[in-house]
């Protein structure tokens, strides 16, 4: 808690002499009108009329609350001089510990006594700035303070100006979605889809649209401020407010303290703008977030479009892009889950067909296989992987590699269709010409300005030198030496967890190997298989929470400037962990189990004496599908129910307890309570980045294996169906409404959405080429088949060991398990025989298959790539029809202004000279001037 | 010439009666001081005060041109309407053959006529919009008329408001180059460096810079307007009356014709800026044309930075731009040039320990190898191309795998270090917040115009639906069906030469073979090869000025809408025609020759009992590597020095004996003339894209083939230090005045070059795979040799051939060459040997080595891909100092705007109350508020 150690506060025996002011002084006289608020406990002040834009809470102390809120302003210079004076002296090293010797209860009192001051001053300034205030302190929710903002109207235009907000203007002009023809199959399309729109106004085709411009009180003319409440929405009102806010500094202090430094040293708790109202109960009048309740925020309404536009009225861009992303992503899954169907299905019909599995399957085939583990297990007969081999062959086939360049184009078809549909909301939004970010956005972190402040202080106590000081890649070291070391501690863990699972694998398959039942040795593979992939899934869902925090953690270690690079680095952390966290084990299975193998006689061990564990028959491809699926589908539903659902139930019933009231008088009270009392209760916005992270984290589920699992997107579409309604819902009812920001794209993510999709591209190709059998079979099917077919393709793939090579002590205890003697057994591996001049070597074919499957990674990856680029280029990322209506709206605006100019002209020449101006009157009917 | 026949001028009886009017009316009463003007014959009217902001040319008829002169108002509405209700009448499609029915001679004479109204209309249009005009005709140059155009101050304020633009304010403030320390870092560096900057101003280091905010007229005081002459540069004046003459429309035509149709019509035949003044000679004053000629356009000077920002204040930002990346390019290139040839001087000192070369020039090691042609060669010894294998370790050893990365890493370092160096410029020229494009740039091309206007005669001919006409793609269709035709010939035609080219080479080998004299015999492969190379480098210079013509011409087909687009398209076609020219030799030498020759007993023929030719012993590295030295520096000496300096001085002659003035006359002549005038007589500017074409170009001979000749780097650096200067000269006396037009970066070339660099990584993958040897020699070293040493590695790579499997008629016809008999001859290939079970089978050795190969080409191609990723992402694209600038100018923008709002409020309370306003006083110290 370092605000309390390191900020002295003012000493109370200078604060005494104004004990005895009136309290609240500082608030305007306000007309309030104090009959029963019934009616009116929407947002607004008492007065029933001015609205309340935006909400600061602060702990108000009971006891010594009344006792010392005064603020004559002819003693706050004194006590400014004074403080000045005493940080001069206080600028000595030694004199840091001085507080800490104090008593720790005065201590207590110093810092409500300081942080009421902090308060008076900031609200002071903001008066100053033009903010009209009010103060509700502790009269419903005891213990709290409220700090009602109020913007005037001349407050809202000038801070808009400085914005450069734009707003719709009174030009209005007509839309023309391309040609006749074109606008005539959108409506029909618009009619036949009628009942998938939500009913709110703007689902319905809008042919007309305001003109926008940068809002300028100068020229007030051009817009229509009719109604003067309604020109700024609730959304932009709250906004304006929170630049203001964010422009007013404390300097009186050690350091210049906006107000997230306010709120980091809890002189405030929270600020957050309000909601627009109740969303049920009879008191509700019709608003925003009751229709975004009624039409949006609901399960029922799934099959449904969202009200884009609404959500961005009420929320603000940031938070509509999100919701417009998940849209469009859940859309484009629904292609790709048909797909992947169709193409499971095609795995199940042919199934019977398959000649590989039919070989497996054919008990003439009398193939004795070399035993799976040391000593405990025996020869075994191909046959009895038949099971095994016909379920692979449901995701190993022909059509899982069409599938996986399918799948790879989706991706780069979803970023172009998402590329264009931001675009489009960004023209109707009215974003295409305001830059990136507003004017001042980019205000320090209250973390960074604390530790700047320390560093001032050190370097003036050791040198006089009074440049400006920042955190120097020095002072950083520390903290970038932690995260490089936690980062890869943490990576490390999570291979270490993936091998323990795997030690457990082959540990338990032996054991239950080793068993004497019959029924436990048959379903050893199964058991074996479901339990690690359950175990595994746990320690995902379980590590994932705890790299969230941990990243975190290191983010607050690093102590960035600004909360964009905060933000940034928090994400990038993040993403890196959970990353790594959900894919390692399906990394292993795809790519490093059954290669480490050896041969028989020669095995590969680790940790003593375990074998390394091999694949089955057909590859692995079908325990990495197993794998996949109980990830993806227990993920989904562990995380979205559980910690979605349950745990923010549970947050907001903990932060009922904590007031101390009883259910039954908490019905009562609530009725009476304001809407930034109620606000107040629900939980605070903490930005849409676990939600990203929780989407990039599918997408990558959905990309990155598809080859190994087509029903990947159904799974995730069907998720994703939920997931918008649960955060619909969690937005509209559970959380204090976000402070709504301007946002022209969905930043990194984008970004890291795109790596994904090319990373896809190379693991599906190695996933084809080495997980699965489709390049061997190839290669045996054109180059070594007798006939052309893939009949012997089993045969093939076999080698031949002689029993006679075992090495000592690793050699069946039950050799004549099969009944027969055995001195040849079969092994999976291109190796030359025991009776070929290199026996056990990597046979011809192996290097002609492993150059085959390398050639396919380096064609399918180009490929693919050169494909995705292609589309890319093809599709142009602005829709034509957009960048038509830009390029009009343009003109339109030249137009308004070559009017506006001429009218000035014109009136100025009528002015000064009074003669009758004849060519003008031509001018004014066309803009353009004529020949 | 479609504007003869299908626009109908006014017929000449209508004409006649304004024929004895006088001439030049339209002029504005000028003060005309009619002094010789010897003094003032810069870009002045001839009052030598007001400056020609633009001039466009037209013909005039000498013996009609005073005749027509005249331009009586009241007549014009009567003639409008005539030409109105005739055109009414005209929209008959038989109507339109008539003028071709009438005399020529008359009609000559109407188009004359016609031109002459429709200049009067648009200029009667321009002075409508403010502008000034002054006209000269055939006065000093006979046949040419002049329009000078200026714009007055207002005009100028207008415009410059309306098109946004960034003037400095008289604020300033300081720019810091980050801490103290790499202040004087920087301060040292540009000291060690000073005589490397061009002696102009701006080359200082600028320790002050003026906030830059879009003029506006009612935010006049914010600007330094002491000077108005200069507040706008030459360059702003000219693109401000260019883009006032892109707004004004005739509309009494049968279509809109702006100035673009005016000039694509003939009715003006050009229209450009003029330079500032004079480059040499005693009259000239100092101007900015006269120190960029001193400063910059000399090849004295080549060793110098560019003084880029007075590039950009005379030239605009479009070539500033295309002068600064080639600038980086350059510079870019050196220690690319520096690394290369450590690589070069790397191979030249260890040719004497290389094992291979050793082993081949051992005349110990008796290798008899087969005959290399049928019949005509005989079996040779290994020994005698020990020559051609120490020349082929120069271009191929490890080093030359580094450097291919290091190349693939420079290309990202530099579009990093380039994209660092836009931004800068960006902010310097304060084009950070403006939009990419003016406010009206798209305007339609005429020929488009022309065609929509086509398409709606012959639409309303056919039905009277008045719907908005567009080409659609229909219309465009034949065109595209031509293009893709022409294209794909152009691309096989390429191929054909290519293929023609290696025929050329087997025949002339042969032929030279079959002769008897030795000496002949000995150079055979050295005579071959360069007359080979430099057939191929003749044709792809002709090719290339072909292509360039036919992508210009299947462009104008296509009719694109605007002008970017149409140049979109251009270069794309251009691209491709000119890059596959280029590249499709060198693509076969590396890819193709010597990989489809079969082997001994049963080679490839092709066309009849052609050989497909083979590579030297040490791959075919060397012919690579010879073809791309006489590509690059025959190119460049023939294309830069021929093409570029020598035919625009031929054009400029021809030019000039077109006006038919002797020589001795024209000097003569040439001392009175005026700016226009002379500016007349230079060429004009037809945009940077060929300069960019032959950059880009040179940029994929510097990184797609890199692997196999690493001097290019330094052949480009040479090129382009001369280059920059060439250009230079060309842009300041060579040709006319471009319209300066602002651009934020290098648009389209950028993607090209991002595009290049990718591919570059996987072409040097496969270069370094299969065209060297790098890989067997790998392999060989770490699996095959029994010591780890590549001793053996000869014997390793050659097969055994028996000499009696040679089909019939191909065994050679002098088998005693050699003095011995031959029983079996070894080739290049890994086989299996005649007499192993499988003979001239692919051996275990090949695949292995294949698959490393490919192998190879994957772990290059992708850690090279994310090296390149990491670097970019590292690497940001706004230099830290830069956005910190960046972030201060907002926040300084702010900082004024709340003065000036207090200001502002102050006053008005002042005004209102006269109360003592004591709060303010504290404010207006310090724009932010503070408590």
């Amino acid at each position: 808690m370092w605000r309390n150690d390191n900020y002295t506060p003012v000493p109370v025996s200078e604060k005494r002499p104004e004990d005895g002011a009136t309290p609240s002084i500082p608030l305007k006289p306000l007309n309030v009108d104090e009959s029963p608020q019934v009616k009116k406990l929407g947002p607004y002040f008492h007065d029933g009329l001015r609205r309340i834009d935006y909400v600061l809470t602060y702990h108000v102390q009971k006891a010594s609350g009344l006792r010392r809120q005064s603020s004559r302003s002819f003693m706050r210079s004194m006590r400014q001089s004074l403080s000045r004076s005493f940080r001069r002296t206080r600028q000595t090293p030694e004199a840091q510990e001085d507080p800490e010797i104090a008593a720790q209860e005065h201590q207590l009192d110093y810092h409500e006594d300081d942080k009421h001051f902090r308060r008076e001053e900031f609200e002071e300034n903001l008066r100053e700035m033009g903010l009209e205030l009010e103060k509700d302190e502790g009269t419903t929710v005891p213990g709290m303070g409220f700090l009602k903002i109020h913007a005037p109207w001349d407050v809202l235009c000038r801070e808009a100006e400085f914005m450069k907000l734009k707003m719709p203007t009174r030009k209005m002009y007509e839309v023309k979605q391309g040609s006749n023809i074109v606008e005539k199959i959108n409506l029909f399309i618009h009619k036949v889809t009628e009942p998938l729109h939500p009913k709110v106004e703007e689902s319905k085709i809008q042919t007309v649209k305001h003109l926008c411009y940068p809002f300028s009180r100068e020229r007030q003319h051009l817009f229509d401020l009719s109604d003067k409440d309604s020109f700024f929405s609730s959304k932009t009102r709250s906004s304006i407010v929170h630049e203001v806010l964010k422009r007013t500094k404390c300097t009186r202090t050690k350091y210049l303290m906006g107000i997230n430094s306010l709120l980091g040293s809890g002189v405030y708790t929270s600020a957050f703008p309000l909601h627009d109202g109740e969303i049920d109960g009879v008191r509700a009048e019709p608003n925003d977030r009751k229709i975004l309740y009624e039409e949006w925020a609901s399960y029922s309404l799934f099959y449904k479009y969202q009200p884009i536009g609404l959500i961005r009225k009420y929320f603000g861009e940031k938070v509509a892009l999100y919701f417009a992303w998940l849209g469009v992503y859940t859309q484009m899954l629904i292609p790709a889950a048909i797909v992947g169907v169709i193409v499971f299905l095609y795995g199940c019909a042919t199934v019977d067909d398959n000649i590989p599995s039919m070989e497996i399957c054919d008990p003439r085939n009398n193939i004795t296989m070399c035993p799976l583990c040391d000593r405990a297990c025996s020869y075994w007969k191909l046959v009895t992987a038949c099971g095994t081999a016909r379920a692979s062959h449901l995701f190993d086939n022909p059509a899982t590699v069409f599938f996986s360049i399918f799948m790879a184009l989706w991706a780069t078809m979803f970023m172009e269709h998402w590329k264009r549909r931001q675009m489009r909301l960004n023209y109707i939004w009215d974003l295409a010409g305001c830059e990136e970010e507003g004017l001042s956005t980019d205000h320090m972190r209250s973390d960074y300005e604390f530790r700047v402040m320390q560093k001032t202080l050190r370097r003036e106590s050791s040198s006089s030198k009074n440049e400006k000081v920042k955190l120097t890649c020095t002072d950083r070291l520390p903290a970038y030496v932690t995260i490089a070391v936690m980062m890869l501690f943490m990576i490390a863990v999570t291979v270490a967890i993936v091998f323990g699972v795997v030690l457990y694998r082959i540990s338990i398959k032996t054991a239950l190997h080793m068993s004497s039942t019959p029924t436990f040795r048959s379903n050893v593979r199964a058991t074996v298989k479901s339990t690690a992939a359950g175990i595994n899934l746990i320690i995902i869902i379980i590590m994932d929470e705890i790299y969230g925090a941990l990243a975190r953690w290191l983010t607050v270690l690093e102590v960035p400037k600004t909360d964009k690079s905060f933000e940034e680095r928090l994400i990038f952390k993040t993403f890196i962990l959970k990353f790594v966290n959900a894919f390692t084990p399906i990394v292993y299975l795809a790519f490093f189990r059954g290669r480490l193998v050896g041969r028989p006689g020669k095995y590969l061990y680790v940790v003593g004496n375990y074998r390394m564990e091999e694949c089955a028959h057909a590859g692995c491809l079908m325990e990495l599908c197993i794998q996949l699926c109980i990830t993806m589908l227990g993920k989904q539903l562990i995380q979205n129910n559980l910690f979605e659902i349950g745990i923010p139930k549970l947050k907001k019933m903990m932060r009922r307890r904590k007031t101390k009231l009883a259910t039954q008088q908490e019905e009562e009270l609530k009725k009476t309570w304001h809407q930034h009392e109620k606000d107040h209760f629900l939980g605070p916005f903490v930005g849409l980045n676990p939600e990203y992270m929780e989407m990039i984290i599918q997408f990558g589920m959905v990309t990155l294996f598809v080859a190994s699992f087509p029903l990947a997107p159904l799974f995730a579409l069907l998720n994703n169906v939920i997931e918008i309604r649960l955060d619909a819902k969690k937005f509209v009812t559970e959380l204090r409404r976000p402070l709504a920001s301007r946002a022209k794209n969905i930043g990194i993510w984008y970004n890291l959405l795109r790596g994904l999709s090319k990373v896809a591209v190379i693991v599906n190709a190695f996933v084809i080429a080495f997980t699965s059998d489709f390049i061997p079979r190839l290669v045996y099917q054109y180059t070594y088949s007798p006939d052309g077919t893939l009949h012997g393709f089993i045969n093939h793939t076999l080698s031949y060991f002689n029993v006679s090579d075992f090495q000592p002590s690793t050699e069946p205890l039950a050799p004549m398990h099969l009944g027969y003697k055995v001195t040849l057994c079969r092994y999976k591996d291109y190796r030359d025989p025991p009776w070929s001049a290199t026996p056990y070597q990597f046979s011809s074919e192996f290097w002609a298959i492993l150059a085959a499957r390398l050639g396919f990674v380096i064609i399918f990856q180009n490929a693919v790539m050169l494909m995705s680029d292609f589309i890319d280029w093809l599709i142009p990322d602005i829709p034509k029809d957009i960048s038509q209506q830009m390029q009009k709206e343009k003109a339109l605006l030249v137009d308004l202004f070559m009017k506006e100019e001429r009218g000035k002209k014109h009136s100025r020449s009528a002015r000064n000279e009074q003669s009758p101006s004849l060519p003008r009157s031509r001018l004014n009917s066309n803009s353009q001037s004529t020949c």
